[in-house]
């Protein structure tokens, strides 16, 4: 028997699902707190649809499952690796989402609210740092195109990271219809528009030079470029406003910068959130407001989201408006740990007892503690017993009861 | 695309999955109260452990998973099923839980109490009633061969039952070396063993005259049945002492009697325990005591486990003492459900608004409310707002604020 994990997986130490299990019950309990209601949906799903889906890069991950029973024919001459799998394991949250909404609709409120934490497996190359299955942490909005929603969204998932302790946070924000107008005002095409994105949204590395280099180096029209940078800076110097004259539809910018507006009163000054003409994020299906926290000093952001009306059509056949936003659970773990937070705990009583005590005596000092709302573990006084008391320390006891015949003394640590 | 989930797989709606997290929360912290500390595998394991593994009948379930890239080869002339697949997915928690043990013991106490609740597959034929992906939650003590772990485990358990207002329920224990000790007296060989235990262990459907009769009808010796019925009914009469006279080792006597005798103290009449000769619980590897709850007036157990401390050997090369209990999450889930039970939840509050409110104005009310532990939905105020107010009390709402052009109004629902 092989005694490792599976390749890019983890056993997490009970002092790490510890941290885990507080990061995610204390993100539930904001998100629930700002109405959202909790689903499961199941790690396994149909292949056609995790195939279908419009996950880019992530459908090379996929982790398929081999057909079982008669499905699976091996004795074809011309066996393909399609003939061998019916289901997979989901890559993330939101494709689970929308066929959950698609399949439970009669049955959900009609402005859908809903919270979704699990994990998701992508068989990534292995390197250190990074695992082919962790947790997503997801609340979207299933039927309102009001921008209260993008606003209600961002407002809860600053929260979720204050009550973690995270400050010094910056929202940044921008709009796909921003992108949209504003790229082919300085008329590059529709099939140029997706490039032009991802050269865009290395701002924050190269710089504004680099990102005119790297667009040249496409042999786009020179015209075209200069047009870009130059509404880039007078846009970074004038305002979003300006943006009206550049393309893009009034609706983008003043819904921006009505989000702007609120999330900045309410936020009395404890965060700051950016238009940011450079944000992309990276998944094809976002059609609105896209946004994004980074932490500030660090290289990458830990939540992410925007709105995307029109994913949910190619299950349901009918547009239907939603908007989500996805806290980096990892990341925001592997933070902590570094800080060396410690999440609130009960106390932790080791009780010792020696062959001469009775079980009944032992039980019943057990549950007297435990009563209190301590954590008790019983176990058998060792031969060694100075060991044993150094190990109850090293292991976060705060107290041990040692019962010699019977008698109890109580030792504090 | 297909908005079903996989076959037997199952989406859980908010309703539902609030009942579902109050269930492991529940148990989570009586558990850890009595000193247990929470664990996490990965529910995708190497393949050759859930195959080389003591699983019976669930070898034949495993959900296999394809290989990856250059490792997937479909053009051998003789293409075996087993070339196909590296890892798969775990039917149970008890193999991941003691290769996690081999893999992490020097950073674990010597005594280690683990928790572990997690979603386990198996491909079972589809039926009404059964799942193919369904939550255990364990609980294990690995390195002591004390029975006070057993004590301990059966008071923890019970009290996990007791927390969800599960009462009227009854817990029987056996040892497999009672069984051992009994059924070679009677003179039935080793390989008779298996067989007999699974006909012993249906008394409780087809009573005393059934097991008989089943026993007659394999052709064992006359002489071996007899006995084994005497002896039977002797016990039940005489009691358990008796046993010691049926070529069953004393410890095993003295270690179930000091067992109910302690829980007897301990569970103040709030539940009774009793020593059933015919319960002997499936898995092949149980070595000790074993024991099982159920419920009065229902023909299935909540709860079940025992020993084995033969089990981690296969891992660590090194006999490990264990012992573990289960508990059954989805009958005691479908039971709560079918009593009507509802988990303690916030109240809910909607807040709705028209559209000649400000959006500050409705974020600043919202949090008002949220601050005091309400949790607080905001939606757009509807044109039929009788109709949403009717949706609203369907959908648990006990009060709804209205902002009509900034003007609160509050109605209790």
């Amino acid at each position: 028997m092989n005694k490792n994990p599976a390749r890019g997986m983890r056993d997490f130490l009970p002092m790490d699902k510890e941290l885990r299990e507080y990061v995610k019950n204390t993100i539930r309990e904001v998100y629930k707190l700002s109405g959202f209601t909790e689903i499961e949906t199941p790690a396994v799903e149909n292949i056609e649809n995790l195939l279908g889906s419009n996950g880019g890069e992530n459908l090379k991950l996929i982790y398929k499952i081999l057909k079982r029973g008669e499905k699976l024919k091996l004795d074809s001459d011309s066996l393909k690796e399609s003939d061998l799998s019916d289901l997979g394991l989901r890559y993330d949250l939101t494709i689970p989402l929308c066929r959950y909404y698609s399949n439970n609709k009669a049955n959900l409120p009609n402005v859908f609210k809903a919270l979704q934490i699990g994990n998701v497996y992508r068989a990534e190359r292995s390197q250190k740092g990074r695992y082919r299955t962790f947790v997503q942490c997801d609340v979207d909005v299933i039927g309102s195109s009001d921008i209260t929603t993008e606003i209600d969204l961002i407002n809860t998932v600053t929260k979720a990271l204050y009550s973690l302790e995270l400050k010094d946070f910056v929202v940044r924000i921008n709009d796909r219809r921003v992108l949209k107008g504003v790229i082919s005002y300085a008329g590059f095409t529709d099939e140029e528009f997706s490039k032009v994105c991802i050269i865009l949204d290395k701002m924050d590395k190269i710089g504004v030079g680099g990102v005119k280099k790297s667009l040249m180096d496409e042999n786009y029209k020179l015209d075209s470029v200069e047009k870009l940078m130059n509404v880039l800076s007078d846009v970074s110097q004038e305002g979003m406003e300006r943006l009206k004259e550049y393309g893009v539809e009034k609706d983008a910018v003043n819904s921006l910068t009505t989000i702007i507006d609120t999330i900045n009163t309410i936020s009395n000054g404890m965060y700051n959130i950016e238009f940011d003409f450079t944000l992309v994020r990276g998944m094809g299906y976002y059609t609105g407001t896209i946004f994004e926290i980074s932490l500030q000093n660090l290289g990458y952001s830990v939540a992410g989201g925007g709105r995307y009306d029109n994913l949910i059509e190619s299950f349901t056949g009918e547009s239907v408006p939603a908007c989500g936003f996805s806290i980096g659970f990892e990341r925001i773990v592997d933070l902590l740990k570094e800080n060396d937070f410690k999440p609130k705990t009960n106390t932790k009583i080791a009780l010792v007892y020696d062959d001469r005590s009775s079980v009944k005596r032992v039980m019943s000092i057990a549950e007297e503690f435990r009563s209190n709302g301590s954590s008790v573990s019983i176990l058998e006084k060792a031969k060694k017993f100075g060991k044993q008391l150094n190990r109850f320390e090293n292991e976060g006891y705060s107290k041990v009861l040692i019962l010699n015949d019977d008698e109890l003394e109580v030792k504090e640590l």
